[in-house]
């Protein structure tokens, strides 16, 4: 079992009570000449800006991460470089099932039919009429993570590489619920299978009453129309699930009585337990947390002193409640500073000021959800799941720096 | 004086008391036949991903809308096309004095010096060590809407070309008080200059008291580094003030006992009241709202039936209280929803759902701050400003719907 964190279990020596920023070993350096250089920059009229506002060209090696380029491919968010709670567009992860279908807006329909009153089908223009709901979500691959799952032995890699299949916006777009009572709910109607209208149409079923609660049909993210990475021109937004029931490139949703046990649902995201059993429609992502700085593959700027520990948590389930951090590989906690606004279902940002000492450290982050819900270490995630099992892994990420600053990927 | 909106004087007939959307006339087609066609996306697997995400090839026609391309130049957000309240970082607005400079990470340097014990100087490295805040905020030049201000009679325009010098994001930096603080100010520190490393080095003078409280060096935006338009590699951020107190390209901070008087601040941003009066250093942006849908040179798409009204609110004072949208130019108003989350200092996304019925209506928003601050008519705030002055205009924008649906700014 985990011990519970809390103040009376801090290992003060290691954690800063507060800001010293000076007295802490990060200073800034002195400011001589005092007259300013003057930068070429200020000498010369500047150029032109861009109609559509691209990143500096400095930062062109902050990119997703590609698993894959086309069929099935993966392509991450490099955590370890956001800040803030918001994954811009650009890097928002996508898992592509069959490769990206290149939409017309005007062609597409979205068919609502099955056990409804009146089947009704909706082409963009008039959906854009309907009222909307914009809210600030996570978004998370059940197969997120899935190396640490699998692989024997800790692999070296970023955050990115490691545990990129997650990511948060805004997503904005017409309630599932006004969609279908305009169609009106038959008796009996339970389930309601979406389908995509990309090559090989993936498709899930997905129970009726949790989607009339939460669910839209998804126009827009960050403020604008969808990428195509995320399903231009529609895809079915559930907070909370994981990302393959958000089917992209949304074009049916058809209402049954029992779910279609789709190719998608009960091949890849069906998962076998540690006793045997299957788990069937392991739909909420649990809660799960990683430290963003410093992580796998970074290296500790200079040999000691202050730094700030900061990291991304989220769950399913609701909000973030805590996150508790470890520098000693989990004998010892402290609560980290939740950083607002903490939303329902959304990154939460969280920090704790730390004081190198320049020796070996693992560090550990574990959130808890408001329901009461605690990271697993790996080896009680493990322990409930199957020897091949690897959706929804959600143990606790840790990482060992160093003597050198060096941080890496670690069991622990 | 304006009168106070409430339900008491809401014209029932004009706005839906819920959403009963089939009966409300707006029914989407019925879906004959039942059978999906099969769109070409699903007969062929898709294409490639890109590592840096970008918008959907039909959706090019959103951009920022330029009124110069170089030198003092600005880009305006077409804020009709948005939803939600996160500005994509592609098309927030930027208005730049002496263009865009592209400047190198590594040669960057801020530095701070004047009224402190010890002047110091930080390059991107080692303020990026620093402990960071992140929080969600709009940020407004202070010429927005000038045209309508200065116009005699209402442009026929665009939302974005009138109004789009305002965009919210989520903005991430050191809060400038450790600087300061670890600097160590001196007695009689009052003000802090802040300059630029563009040419011509847009520099203003800054009250010290709310920068210690609220201000930041923002070093991200929208969860990725600082976009060039907005100050890469680092900018003040200060809520709720006026856009070029924000300094981009930030490399100098100059702590002072009295304001410097830069021509930046004694010529463009300096404003002349209708009695004559300077009105000096008014840094915040006031209570404002702007209805996106409908909105300027934009048509109802068809002759009648149900609508929803909604827009963004904000205020440079604090959090928007209420929104009052009136339909009739202003005889009567009715309450809209806020949809959250509500954040200080932050667009506001407000709705309404409307029923049209199919004759000339004139529609305006009216929002109110947590302070009780409420936006003015055009005539009253032409009342407080002298006839050339254009900055912090606030008043209520009105678009008139013609009987055609074609929806056009006007006075009212």
């Amino acid at each position: 079992m985990l011990s519970s964190g809390g103040r009376g279990r801090l290992a003060r020596r290691d954690f800063l009570g507060g800001l010293t920023l000076g007295a802490g070993g990060l200073v800034a350096q002195a400011a001589e000449p005092l007259a300013a250089r003057m930068p070429d920059s200020m000498r010369t009229l500047g150029g032109a800006d861009l109609p559509y506002g691209q990143p500096s060209p400095h930062e062109q090696s902050v990119q997703r991460i590609a698993s894959n380029v086309s069929g099935f491919a993966a392509w991450r968010t490099p955590l370890q470089e956001q800040r803030g709670i918001i994954t811009p567009s650009g890097l928002h992860f996508a898992v592509h099932h069959n490769g990206l279908p290149d939409i017309a807006p005007r062609q597409h329909e979205l068919m609502v039919h099955g056990m409804v009153r009146k089947p009704l089908r909706f082409d963009l223009e008039r959906l854009l009429r309907y009222p909307m709901v914009s809210r600030i979500h996570f978004l998370e691959c059940a197969g997120n993570s899935a190396a640490n799952a699998l692989s024997p032995t800790a692999l070296d890699q970023t955050l990115g590489e490691i545990a990129g299949e997650v990511s948060c916006s805004e997503w904005t777009g017409v309630p599932l619920s006004y969609l279908l009572h305009e169609a009106g709910l038959k008796e009996g109607a339970q389930w309601v299978v979406a389908e995509g209208a990309d090559g090989g149409s993936h498709s899930r079923s997905l129970p009726l009453t949790p989607l009339l609660r939460d669910a839209m049909v998804a126009l827009y993210q960050n403020g604008e129309r969808l990428r195509p990475s995320q399903g231009y021109p529609m895809r079915l937004f559930m907070p909370g699930w994981e990302g393959n029931t958000q089917v992209k490139w949304l074009h049916r949703l058809e209402v049954t009585d029992a779910p279609a046990h789709t190719k998608d649902e009960s091949g890849l995201y069906t998962q076998v337990l540690a006793d045997g059993r299957i788990e069937r429609f392991a739909l909420h992502m649990d809660v799960k947390s990683v430290i963003t700085h410093p992580s796998g593959q970074q290296t500790l700027p200079q040999p000691q002193g202050f730094f700030e520990i900061g990291g991304l948590a989220w769950s399913g389930h609701g909000r973030i409640a805590r996150v508790d951090v470890s520098v000693d590989g989990g004998q010892h906690w402290a609560p980290a500073q939740l950083q607002g606004p903490v939303h329902d279902r959304a990154f939460t940002r969280f920090t704790l000021p730390w004081r190198w000492n320049g020796r070996k450290a693992v560090l550990m982050s574990r959130a808890t959800d408001e329901q009461g819900r605690v990271q697993p270490t790996r080896s009680e995630w493990k322990r409930r799941y199957a020897l091949h099992s690897f959706n929804h892994y959600n143990a606790i990420q840790a990482w060992r720096v160093g003597s050198d600053g060096v941080v890496e990927n670690v069991y622990a």
